[in-house]
């Protein structure tokens, strides 16, 4: 049963119906202890329970298994990070200090990530270190594999005063805790939770207050992220550029994320792609998780739209952006329905909101167009990026079913609506935008109130654009964006690819 | 400490933070069992204890206290309800059966109504039974002062094979229950839940099924709330007009608002009013639950806004209709106040949406010309409205912070944004909406789309409109509102309130 599609019971419905007195095995280091709870509940309604087994099935069986990544991890410089380590545990011990706590347990790698200022290699496209960490009111100690850990990091985290403990000795260092515990039970696995002493420990069950400290950037990060963008977006104008001459020789969608995988990579800071490029042509570009492989890859030619959906990490920052294109002479259809999503888009970046606004309560302006015509996407609208860390974070979101976390000025999310004709065509646009402060409490005599500001600056698709379903308000937007993309971007580019932004960034009307 | 306010910690956070060991003892009658079992964990992890009293400590010195009501029930017949207490405890006892339950135990007093067709006037604006029932598989039971339930009910509910039993008598039959009992546990008091004998019950706890039935009106509902709509309209139209004369010669709040019922009184099948009604004259109208007495009244006069918001029970239907007018010369000011509400609520009038989309989802709608800004209010946008019910009713609503409950046609919410200078003047606009289809899912291709049909007819403030702030879709839709209004309206007035109609309802431009 495919999890989540429509009249798919939930796990916890099905098992309610279903357990009838069963035991229920689970992998409790692949199960967050809030999960293992709720199901925990619904089994023992139906008079069943949840049983931990002590070894993965999977893993028994299964002889090819990849071995554990050894890559050693990397030292992120305050340079770039903006703050050092013991900056960042000072802060996570006052919450300590506030909440009466004595330990945080850090299960999640990207916040040991942020935390330590340390990346890895050890997950695709995410720079994340495989490791657990433990904060306390005095001490801190990263658990990892010691030969990942070279001179320098340890240096590094000396400097911090964090210990480096091999990996294994984690459930050992959880089990001789005591005092007040915080742990977030929606990440923490059920395995973690189990290795806690709970006679000695009280467990303070709350999210995991690094998570919104990483979401909101500090300026040394905003800064990468917008130096990075610059640099990812005169990659992409190249690889725009480059395409319309080159598909007439041959070119498939595996060719065209290569190739812009390499304009990529000549620019400063690159680390490697932040996801898989979606190099989706035509029918393919309305699959919203197209994954493109050199054997399957269609042909791109001028007789459909062309979505790609691509990202990159650089020291500095990370990337996402989408642009959604045509070779050749759109239909008023395509039209129409790119200018729908792109009406969305504007709407969603030019939106002021007071303080307390979570995403979920703006996710209907990125949609309303496109609702009034009777369509729709099945998507959100946008998600949390890190700095040089996942593309993909929370807490916030622009979601109708995200969590209602209230963005705050330095949070960072996509804006990203489409609209999808199976088998015909898909459409995105999207940019990254950072979370500002557009009117003072002063100012508004009320709460203070946020806006957007554009990370991402490449140009859309002028020959997209329908201009009569544009209002004088939405004209004059894109174009003070496309003069803001060629402001940024021209410097860096040579001919003709400048001229091509020339072109491409000129006044609507 | 006010709670909810800015600062003020929630109940339980105080509790886990002083309850040091002490026993918090409540009347497990005014306390739901969802909460009282949050109040228990807080109290848990601060070694406290929440103990259950046996008699309320307020009713032991409150020596003069009302005596309870004991007003007769009112049958309300098929002819308005659209459907018999035997068709809706069919429509239950189907549930009961699709959830494998025996028993559901109705313990809000609209869902009891709702179900039997039956009102009170044991509340005040609130047409409610004292009561509590049970709905079984093969038999129902109404537990009530039996006094009230004279011939026609009794034999009313005879017919639906309703049992009436002393309202005394429910701990002990609820005692006696066996099999699997639907309660929600949202609604339902701990008192309720302390009554079932867990040896022999199994407690399903789910949202009560009747919530959503009598949110979604039936066809003859919807009718009768169209009918009873026009009349309160013109009753609203008569007083608008009549107020013109009348603040002249001398006028206070509590005199406008008496008025104002006694044109109401006069329409057909009025019940009584369905809130205690609203009438704030500058200052006073940025009050948003401002109460109105007669010692405390301020005149009315043509020097500011005057904000009116009022309702009415009909036999056929409730209603909520606020106005904001200015009886002399609006500055620009309160112009472009007045007019950034009124986009908001005709842009949320005009919404079309998916099936599954949520009230919560469209309330930014109704703030973004304000928000844009910089300006806000601090209220919900709408909440759901019975039929001669409660006229505050959910599970729907129309709220940042409101429940995720897809809106759905039949449902009526309240569209209602606002805005208030403290001290100065408070603008509101709120008319009735009823979510109809406005495209199937055949004409989609996708999900079918919703949308809104107004239910309320009183024309818009034109003195405080801003026709620059508006563009001419905006200025179409308020245009062919008040044509509605008209063709409503104008065969029940006579002159002059007619030609008041007439000007008011006139093209803007």
């Amino acid at each position: 049963m495919r999890a989540g599609a429509p009249d798919v019971p939930s796990l916890e419905d099905w098992l309610a119906k279903h357990a009838d007195g069963g035991r229920l095995g689970v992998d409790p280091r692949l199960l967050s202890w809030a999960r293992a709870r709720e199901l925990r509940k619904c089994l023992e309604g139906a008079d069943g329970r949840l049983v931990t087994l002590a070894d993965n099935l999977v893993d028994a069986v299964w002889e090819t298994a990849p071995a554990l990544p050894r890559e050693p991890a990397q030292v992120l410089s305050a340079e770039h990070a903006g703050a050092t380590p013991a900056d960042k545990l000072a802060r996570i011990r006052e919450r300590l200090a506030e909440r009466s706590c004595d330990w945080l347990l850090l299960t999640t790698l990207d916040a040991i990530a942020w935390t330590l200022n340390l990346r890895g290699r050890d997950v695709a496209f995410n720079p994340l270190l495989i490791s657990y960490a433990i904060v306390g009111r005095e001490r801190a100690s990263l658990f990892v594999d010691t030969r990942k850990i070279a001179d320098l990091a340890r240096e590094h985290l000396r400097g911090a005063q964090v210990d480096v403990a091999p990996y294994e000795d984690f459930a050992a260092a959880v089990g001789e805790l005591s005092g007040r515990v915080w742990l977030d039970p929606k990440t923490a696995s059920l395995w973690v939770a189990e290795q806690i002493d709970t006679e000695r420990v009280k467990i303070v069950e709350d999210a995991n207050p690094v998570d919104l400290f990483k979401a909101r950037k500090n300026a040394t990060e905003q800064a990468g992220m917008r130096a990075s963008h610059v640099r990812d977006g005169a990659a992409l104008v190249r690889f725009l550029h480059w395409l319309e001459g080159a598909w007439g020789e041959g070119l498939d969608e595996h060719g065209a994320a290569e190739r812009l995988e390499g304009f990529r990579r000549e620019g400063e800071h690159f680390q490697g792609l932040s996801f898989p490029t979606i190099s989706g042509f035509a029918g393919n570009g309305a699959i919203v998780h197209y994954g493109v492989s050199r054997e399957s890859a269609a042909r791109i030619d001028d007789s459909a739209p062309y979505l790609v959906d691509s990202g990159a990490q650089y020291l500095d920052g990370t990337t996402d952006v989408t642009r959604t294109i045509h070779l050749g002479v759109p239909t008023d259809e395509q039209r129409r329905h790119y200018t729908l999503v792109l009406k969305g888009h504007v709407a969603l970046r030019h939106a002021r909101f007071p303080k307390g606004t979570s995403g979920a309560q703006l996710d209907v302006l990125a949609r309303h167009a496109l609702w009034q015509e009777g369509l729709d996407y099945g998507h959100g609208t946008g998600h949390g990026v890190g700095h040089y860390l996942n593309v993909h974070e929370g807490p916030q979101s622009i979601s109708p079913r995200g969590a209602r976390v209230p963005l705050e000025p330095g949070m960072i999310v996509s804006n990203e609506p489409g609209f999808y004709l199976a088998e015909r065509y898909g459409i995105r646009i999207e940019n990254l935008v950072l979370v500002v402060e557009v009117a003072s409490a002063e100012q508004t005599g009320g709460a203070p109130f946020y806006g957007f500001e554009d990370l991402t600056f490449v140009p859309y698709c002028r020959k997209l654009i329908d201009l009569s379903l544009l209002d004088a308000v939405e004209i004059a937007a894109i174009d003070s964006y496309h003069q803001q993309v060629f402001e940024r971007l021209a410097e860096g580019l040579q001919q003709p690819a400048r001229d091509w932004l020339v072109r491409e960034t000129a006044p609507l009307s």
